[in-house]
């Protein structure tokens, strides 16, 4: 059985309101040394698939056409082995 | 310039229903293959420090005490170079 780690972030110039509002919450509340804060979203599979160029391919395909905006989104996934 | 990337995800066993969603989504679309799916948060931040061990701790800070609830939520991050 395999897994995939999908991380899904913001392109760069792309504005962060979420990410914005912590680091000022952050701020707020007394924490230094924070620049900038960003937020992303992590999406674990577990895939019913022990095939890994097969794995890639649906990853790959969910990523560009359900789980992503690739107008303003960017992502990485790695396969894995599951338990 | 540190950068740190930190993941948020559910503890085991712990329910997650916007994975569950996800999930039975992408089923009614026709996705086979998936067995579970499970989300996470990805926070990445830009750091205004330039020593590891004092970045290490303040991120370990946040984590215990802000970004996470350690009651479901577990974490793990990684201390990175900036640009």
């Amino acid at each position: 059985m395999l897994t995939a780690e999908i991380r899904v972030t913001l392109k760069e110039g792309v504005l962060d309101p979420q990410g914005t509002t912590l680091n000022r919450s952050l701020e707020n509340i007394g924490y230094k040394g924070l620049k900038e804060v960003r937020m992303g979203k992590l999406i674990q599979l577990t895939l019913d698939l022990n095939d890994r160029a097969q794995a890639k391919e649906l990853v790959e395909e969910l990523c560009l056409k359900v789980l992503t905006n690739p107008v303003i989104e960017q992502y990485q996934f790695t396969i894995g082995e599951g338990k």
